[in-house]
């Protein structure tokens, strides 16, 4: 666990699934991570011991998927100085909008990075983005992925 | 501060006035409070020191109001087993829709009693209503309270 | 039928599955309760008949839950000075917003404890929360519920 | 109060004035009315006794405005098999979508006739609609009145 | 055709198995009734003539189903002055919160009776109570129904 | 009235204030119009007749604007097989969402263009789109306008 | 790809299907059109460049389908002066809400024309209506369309 | 302009007041920022050209500000690998609902981290917390920031 740039949290098991689309991204750029299942609501101080520790040892950007009343990536952001994405998830009910407007509208002072419903993936690649900022392999490797993706569009036309 | 039976906390002094109305309901049927505007994400430590202090001093029920992501209430319900009344305010933006979701839609295993947008009067009585079940004279009181409402009707009608 | 803390009421049969989820969290503390279908709608004299029965024989709490336009925890409160928690369920149509609305934007002086859509989990250990008021066993059932919930978050993070 | 065609009930008497643009169209058409404030939450047992006497007096439809949860409609049509008009009020939050919702979406069994957010003028003219089925004067005053509308467009178009 | 008490009407033959929820409910109460498919966008000539028809031959209350925009209720009110059910339908989006809005919130002078979503029993329902305010049978069989809905919710309990 | 290219048309002179700002962009670009105030739902057949003699005398776009159940834009494009453009007013209840759902949802076979709420200036300016497809002049003033749009863009940033 | 008059443009292959269904109303007309998917996030460039060329060829409509944030016809419309038809899609969350809202919400001079959500076929026949402005033949066939609707829902009362 | 670390942008100069609301909390920090008004749909090409300049000056973050359909904040992401804080704002319509679910429901490959409702302060923190994973100096302050807020609600509670 220790060394990673990125910490990957969710509250419950159920979410592992979703929040492990960041992973392949991650991993295409070479950054490393690492992943729990901690409730923000069930177990609040393994939550901020869990974060302590990981600072300690280097951590860099927290990627908090959650649903429903979504207080995770809150909690995290209220806990670190460190970058917060959340992620809000669909969590059977209100199809997901209940968890967006919990990530997304944060009271002053303590931000946190929404992202699209289940878009874990688009998370991950805004944590790059961060860690870009003084890596320059990551930048390169970010201006070439962009490169790809128009030219894959360019590709498709010529279908 | 010492001995309440009821905590009444909120995110932001800007909250004051409207928890403010949940006191002369607990003051009617001469419950003792105590209050304080402490934010889940801008102090979370002092909330949680603050909360134990108060349930080592015989603390009964807590009345949390917060607005926008609204993730005060279920952080207090995370610490503590007493119950918890969730009261959304309106933030400015999203009419509270946002806090009420945030607030009713908690994770199993860690319940909060949401009441409406802003109605901490209604807070008051739900604590009131819990105390009563082990206290005579409130029960009396609120029995008497329901058959008041339903005279000042009767009376309304004469008119 | 006599003798029950907790009542558990809902508008349908339909609703039996959903809100029987409260049932093993109930039994997991103790605690005795009693079940009906009764609408709000269809059979109001039946229910505030059956709802005084309970009160004579020592109620403590009641857990309504309803679907749609969802008066029945409304209704309940309206007739008794017993606590009442309300569980909004998801009733084909809206998603539940319909429901969750209804039952937590209570008018003044009648309040429901709205928990999330079709969590009767929660409802009931909001229940039990308030017997613990003033039932010792209870209390400490309930911190060392709380304990668990964090050692199995602990536990999960070894594996 | 005896023998008034139509009943005009809200919750609260800050209804009174939006409720009160029902009495205009009653009179234009020479239906005779009776109006009360009751709460279905503070005074179900009066409501439910003040309904039955004018039942008994010959009432032939009820216009129910409520705001908030919006239970009355649905709480008197429970009581009666007299057709209910529901009027959702905005109650200071959600925008009335709330109480919209509430009075719409009714339970198998007992509908009411919803009409838009504080338009109690339609409630009456759909109360109006009602009794001209047995009543060749109200017929035909309708017919009248959808006459007038039209030629007042006509006229508007001149200028 | 002729004679019809009751028009059903919704705008595209795949709703005819939701609007027809209503005919067992019209059946029970023995009023006869007609039904039709005609979209008021596609074929707005012909709706006005089919109503117009139905009028003249002692139609009394129309049942109009819609989904999406949902202006057939609107349309059908605007041409005659009979009351007008409005039956919301899930239209493969929004749940049916757009058809909802669409059919509730009529401009003044012009009322549509909503009711819930894809609720054409209630709807049926509604337009046998607005029948039995001038036919004693009727209104004596509504009153029964109301008594057997109460003593099917006596019988369960007894389970 | 004769001969105009577009014809604005909304159901209450209360919408002439924001339906009137169409009028200026459609003087810029020297396209002429004429306005009338009809309800669909109270004018039905002053509004067809209106709409079939603009027809005749060589009428191109309709501009058509509507709050709460806003069937007119939809009225409209069911009796004309011109291009309807639907603008959604906020109509004191909902924001207008109710509005726009039943502007935008309309079923298969009749479309309308909605635009966003209240925006009438954007209404002309589609209208002119949709008539510089066959006019030169119009084509060669659109392509300026959106040169002027991003020169003023331009000025903007040397400040 | 060159003098098509119609373009059909959507930002991800998956799109193809339901944007597909615009190509039978476009060929039942005999309107010429081509087809692409580029997302204009991902591959911004590209997709300036193809409209630019399609431009240069004759091209006269752009229908434009985007789900989520749903940039994709707004984008469009920014780089032509042409009219740009906009189909919301459901992609997965918010059922489509989030697109509708942000196609139809555009800014001032610069309109998208948003039909329904997933109804690529009324745009289609939007685009028609556009074209046929300037074209006899299909100014006939449009209003012989509207005609056989019309016939068609008189056939089906007949059975 | 040239060297600023964080680009600041937003539609039209009626954003600026609260788009503004970044400044001070840049300015605490020592963090230097540019500042410009440009449409993402009026003035397309003049954005991207000022955003390349900006890049090829050292430009780290960018705050897009948008309000209504608001594509600004995607656009940016569209054409540049330096991470985009997206910020809602409202646009006098939908209450900014619109444009926060634009903002959030990013496609994949191209993220933007939404903050709340016009909080454009949080958005900058964002930007320093970003800035800060490679500086140990905004790092340290960001730390110090933590304990102030801390022990802000502390002396809060003394009072």
């Amino acid at each position: 666990m220790s060394g990673a740039q990125v910490a990957i949290v969710y509250g419950s098991p159920n979410d592992a699934e979703v929040m492990g689309k960041a992973k392949p991204v991650l991993d295409r750029f070479g950054v490393t991570y690492t992943e729990a299942a901690i409730s923000a609501h069930r177990a609040p101080r393994v939550l901020v011991q869990w974060l302590g520790e990981l600072e300690a040892d280097g951590l860099k950007v927290v990627i908090a998927g959650a649903g429903l009343s979504a207080a995770l990536p809150g909690v995290v952001a209220a806990h670190t100085p460190l970058p917060v994405v959340g992620v809000p998830l669909k969590g059977g009910a209100m199809d997901g909008l209940d968890s967006l407007l919990s990530i997304a509208q944060m009271p002053p002072n303590v931000p946190v990075a929404c992202v699209g419903l289940g878009n874990s993936a688009n998370a991950a690649l805004l944590a790059v983005q961060m860690l870009a900022l003084s890596d320059d392999r990551l930048a390169k490797e970010l201006r070439d992925y962009k490169t790809e993706l128009e030219q894959a569009a360019r590709d498709g036309l010529k279908k």
